[in-house]
């Protein structure tokens, strides 16, 4: 069985639904971006140079204690169907689906902390945690920053910090960022305005894949968009007390919801819930709805017989390669479409 | 207990879905039209004459042995609603809900044989068969009008036949329909044309609460228009011809539709299913196009776990006084959809 192929055999933990906020906040993730020092950036880098690079990252990763037990994906040997699956786990970037000479993945089982090798930079650690843990997710991908450090010489400047390939990154190298689900403010669309007052305080909105990726199913992905002039722990303190602030919002939104139009909403929840149990054919993008639907409803304590962990892994495991993955065989949308139904109804019992 | 409380507690055991063709006919309906000789007719007719006719009639209903173990419902002595109840059942008219005077409802328990009481005419009498059973339906109110024969004297005619209250029913006094189910027609569109091929050979097509009614879950009530210059068993036959004409179309439409579009057409059934099996409010005629769909769904064999006679039934019990019933209370439209959901939650399980 390859590296990848056990991967996806079980969802990745930080699906869980558990820790603080997590009927709110889909996941957490923290993102440094590193580079060795006096090697040339990975756009400017020979092949050669590039492969020595992974060698070596490689290496070191397989010793420091934080990786123990890690699998090792070497991208040049995977498929793309299997890299797109790995971009659909967040795993990965669009760009290394695209580009995987000389790039790795290096990942923990439980997918909670992973780093890539030779993207953009040439070390991206990601720590993902579920619900609203930030520090926790700061804490583990800053103790393996740290090991590294020992072993390695960091791209560092005294005045700037840490050098990367693309300037948006110098600095703190650091992207924090948050999955948050606001079907409430939606609903009452105040969601513009939060959105705006969180673009106002320089932090980024963008819909689940990234950057000019849509909004589905409610969920937001914010993040910081400031690495140069803020410490690491200003910066993981900064976003989750805003992140704190909108998920205070819809829970006010929730709240008034359930008091005006209890009656309407609980319809809205179980009807959702009844088309995700019985349709036969349903898109990509109707089904995030529908997800939304009953997370709120397991939110609000409506739906009780179905956990969260499952709501929120049916949301990764409903995408093209993981479907195509699963039925192990590609697929046209059409037939998606019926395996997607399938494989929700099975999940969700009859 | 009233006798109107005793008949609802129990469906009409013309729902139970069975004989011929009861996927695709919910029912079969024959009714008799007759005066007594030389007794003003019900809208020329005093009050003092009308009461009379009441009482003598009711006294000779009790004596016929098609009507033995019948219940004599007053229309004097009911409350609106329960009225409006019994039309909703098909045993009394929308006229006999307004004015109730000197009226009353002669029926078996189990709701295939009644008669109407001055109504338009003095006597009105019904047969309701599950399916596609006109004849049968015809036999039933053929003896019972036999045996009436032996104890009165109608108001006949040699030339015409037997004379009523309104002129479109002189000649049989008979009136033939059933209510046939046909989804296929609609979706594919040939409707129209199978409706105006119904009319030119002078059969009406009507809604299901009859004259002036909208077609609702795709039921469509289709009777004679003809009671002069054909015999009853004419009448019969001819209405038999033409409905099976149209349930061969309506059979071939759903051929059709499986063949081009299975998928779609499994998924709009089992959603439909779905919902009604999960909504926490929904109106009554939303819930007949659900239910008209789960009906076809049981007709295709895609839904087994659930008889047809409980979607018949449903059918009946969701209607708005029902529902008032039922709960044992009025209840605004909005209410009245909660519990029109809650009811269908019940019925169809968990």
């Amino acid at each position: 069985m390859s590296a990848v192929k056990e991967l996806i055999g079980k969802p990745a933990e930080w699906l869980s639904g558990e820790n603080e906020e997590s009927e709110l906040v889909l996941s957490s993730r923290v993102r440094l971006a590193r580079n060795i020092d006096k090697l040339p950036f990975t756009h400017t880098g020979r092949e050669k140079v590039m492969a020595d690079i992974c060698g070596t990252l490689k290496e070191t990763l397989s010793s420091v204690r934080s990786m123990k037990g890690a699998l090792v994906i070497e991208m040049d040997e995977t498929s793309e169907p299997d890299r797109m699956m790995l971009a659909e786990r967040h795993l990965i970037t669009l760009d290394v689906v695209k580009n995987y000479r000389d790039r790795a993945l290096v990942v923990r089982p439980n997918e909670k902390l992973s780093v890539m090798i030779n993207e953009e930079d040439h070390i991206r650690l990601q720590a993902i945690e579920s619900g609203l843990s930030i520090r926790q997710a700061f804490t583990s991908v800053d103790r393996l920053d740290n090991e590294l450090d020992r072993q390695l010489t960091y791209a560092f400047s005294e005045n700037l910090g840490y050098l990367t390939a693309c300037p948006t990154n110098v600095g703190t190298g650091l992207r924090v960022s948050a999955m948050i689900h606001l079907p409430g403010l939606v609903h009452n669309k105040d969601i513009a305005q939060v959105l705006d007052g969180l673009r106002n305080v320089r932090l980024t909105v963008r819909g689940i894949y990234g950057e000019g990726t849509e909004v589905m199913g409610n969920l937001f992905q914010v993040s910081n968009s400031v690495t140069l002039g803020l410490s690491e722990a200003d910066t993981v303190k900064n976003i989750e007390t805003h992140i704190r602030k909108v998920l205070e919002f819809e829970k006010k939104a929730r709240e008034v919801l359930l008091k005006k139009a209890r009656s309407l909403l609980e319809d809205k929840i179980w009807r959702a819930y009844g088309i995700l149990k019985s349709a036969r054919l349903v898109g990509s993008k109707e089904a995030m709805g529908l997800i939304s639907a009953v997370r709120m409803g397991i939110g609000l304590g409506i739906i009780t017989d179905v956990p969260m962990a499952v709501m929120n892994e049916i949301l990764i495991m409903i995408q093209p390669m993981h479907l195509q993955a699963l039925y192990n065989k590609p697929m046209i949308p059409s037939e998606r479409d019926r395996v997607r139904a399938d494989y929700i109804r099975s999940r969700l019992g009859k």
